[in-house]
């Protein structure tokens, strides 16, 4: 089989303009970027507000093995099934970050014939976002440690900045640094640290902004420091943020691209999944809803994270409401919760696919305790035997949800069109939705973050450090104790030890420390310690890509 | 009079595809950024290989005040008043760089009528290329340490790691850092420090790269450090250049916009003009020689920096050849140079504009020594006394030049129609251009400083301190002695000294230290202190820019 860049490159993508008009989008209301990537006007919006929204699909997922279950794989053959069956859909997801192309995990934008093209530009620079998002983070940077050279008359502890620079690349001996050293004429000598860019607040915020007014509204409220009495300090206290804003003006223009199969595709936004909420833009994914009669997304690591996040975080804030849950597992993965290792995962083993399932059984029931329908989509691989395909296929029969094997990798869209079926009839099964968040945002925050431990990790409790207790008391002291919680978690287990798989049992959440985003609009939860900028390996992958003469780009995957 | 930038924005901007058009390319060949930006496609290089050259027009300038001399404008206004007067000009510049946008000296898309437009997105992010050579110096950065994590297989000596990481912003918290701080699992603890992107290498390797091969090359030749037996280490041994090309493949094509009169103009490239050349990309000159029949194109700072090292660097890498110089002064600057304070700039002072002048014929005489013709463009103020202007004209007249009053601040093209006609004239009367470098890459480094600072600087001779003794040896030890020179020193005055104004007498320059820019090919040659990151004054810039909720910007200057 070919890679994923061979497959993407001989792909016969049509002009962006083309793709636009199909959305019934002018050529006036689009801002080009090349042939095969554009930015949607400010002017679109208002002219599509009267349109009847579509039905939103979650595309989550189980507790994932280190290789990931193929969320994003399953979605873009989702949004391509659905127009193979007549329907009229629209992707909506998550750009990629340059840390994870040159380091590891290499790029984002779906595998085998389920990918977004142009996939070397949407993996490098794309149309700039995340360059706009790391200029607007590092603007405010500056202006904080300008401030402190110019006299500091906002008399901020240069002990308690807690807002730190970025970058977009995994650069671990940024994490921990000392700056402003050299003398008077070079800063202020302090402690700070660079988080890797998807990590900034100010993504969280472009994801979460209505428009350009509420952008500029929730970059001042960023905290950035406390001063020397005490008091929160925030970026409008700086007198940058009219400038943030215009840095990020365009950034805030959802882009749009194209799935091999020219499903259009917004790819826009992508916040961390731990520390932030880890789905693309709402701007994004209202307006897919305009112009789509169904919408794929996705939301990052296993619904734990991701689709607790989405739901009780941007689907509150947005006012949204999905009308399916797609839940992806592997049967992989379902045996590797089960405790098989990982070199021995395409061996059959029904002892240990009986046990791992009990973590899908747990994530399908969260998701019905958001009251959304959900369906099982099993990413299928050629080791998968048929007694492992008939048990997963019984086991969702006794919970009374539909499960389809999906082939999107290897055949595109063709192989996911039973799913495409499963999840329209479930959707007109369910006739209006009654999603409900979890939580209340008047309950104080640990009183919130209980309600999640116990209804989604099924943990028996939270142990709150003194660190965390203070810290907790601290965001209520300043006015903040009526947010959403954003809990950065690991993604392996249900609980907060990744070594826990499959369903733990008798186990406390402990809570080390908590942070406010008052600019995003949530407290953000550490349970154990969160790499905010990640290193890269001993082999990079940067190690492998390479542009020939002509500009053709190889070795991205 | 309107703010610079409310003149830009309302501005009747054609579509970028009508511009390309007037000059022959075909939308195929062009890669849309927005309706009014694109770059140009690779192909259209060899599509126009065979055409002939048009006229090469350097704009350059007398030693400036701090507030400069208005070259760009100049610029931008000449290449308005040829099209006024029937001929094909094309104009080629710099792109601007977010830190002095966010500074003190504001945005660089020229001035009054005689700006590049759109203003906001060229002094913003534009097509994203300055991002992109961030992102690509800052991956080798980060392959740099995370080869002394993983083992240091190269053996490189951490304390002679001489390649920075940088970033486009005003901040000098960053000149001196210390990283790798926090224990072994984030990185090895060393010094380090961020230069301003537009000082980066990598922008100097993209402003004088002929194609992509070339610019790869390039990139694989950065000295980044040398080992523990004092041996180099170069970009390529790290294994990452194609990867940086991958980074800059898109950052490697022109970028075109137009004047408010609708001239194309090709914004690219924008090196430092100390520490690097200073003048927008080769490709960018070359494709515009090729699509004009005049090209105005600007240097950096006076013409002892700017002017020399774009004929003896860049014209010499080239091949190219400049018709004409351009040589920008205001009185106010003459006077100046003539020992006026800048409070009394706009008094009438014949004695200091007498004693000023010699500035001017210094930079007259050093530009005839390179074979080519010179036009004074006095930039007019309202303060400009006829008596004035009557001896700078018998100046000129004097010296054999022809010199123009230029008003294309106030009134566009139409105020430097007299400019472009004694250019045009001038072109026409020197036939074939006789332009030879002034020295010889084959002299050693030394002589070749000696060269320039006697012949251009009228340094009675050179000093280098034991530091650059040493660094020269080295340069010159590794095989890299048969490279241009690369001058960094002050812009305010012929010598080293930026309080010697006019012309100084009597002295010497002294060189504190050289490095070697192997892959850009050049040696810096040091007089002086040197900021490669700037800092933001007390009132940054930054807090007068705003965006309102329609997404228009205001307060860029």
């Amino acid at each position: 089989m070919l890679s994923d860049i061979e497959i993407a490159q001989s792909a016969e993508m049509k002009r962006i303009t083309e793709i636009a008009a199909d959305l019934g989008i002018d050529e006036q209301d689009i801002e080009p970027y090349g042939h095969y990537k554009a930015k949607m006007s400010e002017a679109l919006y208002s002219k599509l507000a009267d349109k009847e929204d579509g039905k939103l699909i979650l595309v989550t997922a189980i507790n994932p093995t280190p290789a990931g279950e193929g969320k994003t794989t399953i979605s873009v053959g989702l949004s391509d099934a659905l127009r193979r069956i007549g329907k009229k859909s629209v992707l909506a997801l998550r750009e990629p970050s340059l840390g994870p192309v040159f380091g590891m995990k290499g790029g984002a934008a779906g595998g085998g014939y389920a990918q977004v093209v142009p996939m070397e530009d949407i993996n490098l620079h794309f149309t700039g976002d995340m360059h706009a998002i790391t200029a607007a983070n590092n603007l405010l940077c500056a202006m904080i440690d300008n401030h402190l050279q110019q006299g500091n008359e906002l008399r901020i502890d240069q002990r308690r900045i807690m807002f730190k620079r970025c970058m977009d690349m995994n650069d671990r001996a940024l994490r921990n640094i000392l700056i402003g050293l050299g003398g008077r004429a070079n800063g202020i000598p302090r402690e700070d640290g660079f988080n890797i860019t998807v990590a900034s607040e100010v993504m969280a915020i472009l994801c979460l902004a209505s428009d350009v007014a509420d952008l500029k509204e929730r970059l001042g409220n960023i905290l950035v420091a406390y001063n020397l009495s005490g008091e929160p300090v925030y970026a409008k206290d700086l007198g940058c943020t009219g400038a943030m804003t215009a840095l990020l003006k365009d950034a805030l223009k959802p882009n749009l691209v194209q799935t091999l199969e020219n499903t259009p595709a917004f790819i826009h936004g992508g916040p961390f999944a731990n520390i932030a909420h880890g789905c693309n833009s709402l701007r994004a994914t209202k307006l897919a809803l305009k112009l789509g009669d169904y919408v794929v997304t996705e939301a990052g690591f296993g619904s734990d994270l991701g689709a607790e996040k989405f739901l009780d975080i941007k689907c509150r804030i947005a006012g949204l409401a999905p009308a399916c849950v797609v839940l992806v597992a592997t049967i992989k993965a379902l045996k590797y919760n089960g405790g098989v290792q990982k070199q021995d995962l395409a061996k059959e083993n029904m002892w240990a696919l009986e046990k791992g399932i009990e973590n899908l059984r747990t994530h399908i029931e969260n998701m019905h305790k958001f009251h959304v329908p959900v369906v099982v989509a099993i990413n299928r691989f050629a080791t998968d035997t048929d007694e492992e395909v008939k048990f997963v296929q019984n086991f969702c029969s006794d919970m009374g949800v539909e499960v389809s094997m999906c082939e999107v990798f290897a055949k595109g869209g063709e192989g996911g069109k039973d799913l495409a079926e499963k999840v329209c009839e479930t959707i007109d099964l369910v006739s209006g939705t009654e999603f409900k968040p979890i939580y209340d945002t008047h309950m104080t925050i640990k009183d919130k973050v209980d309600k999640i431990a116990k209804e989604i990790y099924r943990a028996e409790g939270v142990t709150f450090t003194a660190q965390a207790e203070k810290a907790i008391k601290e965001i209520e002291s300043i006015g903040f104790w009526d947010l959403p919680i954003c809990v950065a978690k690991t993604q392996y287990s249900l609980s907060d030890n990744p070594n826990l798989l499959g369903k733990p049992k008798n186990f406390k959440i402990t809570v080390r420390d908590a942070r406010l985003s008052s600019g995003a609009g949530f407290v953000v939860i550490y349970t154990g310690d969160i790499l905010t900028m990640p290193g890269l390996p001993k082999a990079p992958a940067a190690l492998n890509i390479d542009c020939d003469k002509d500009g053709n780009i190889s070795g991205l995957f």
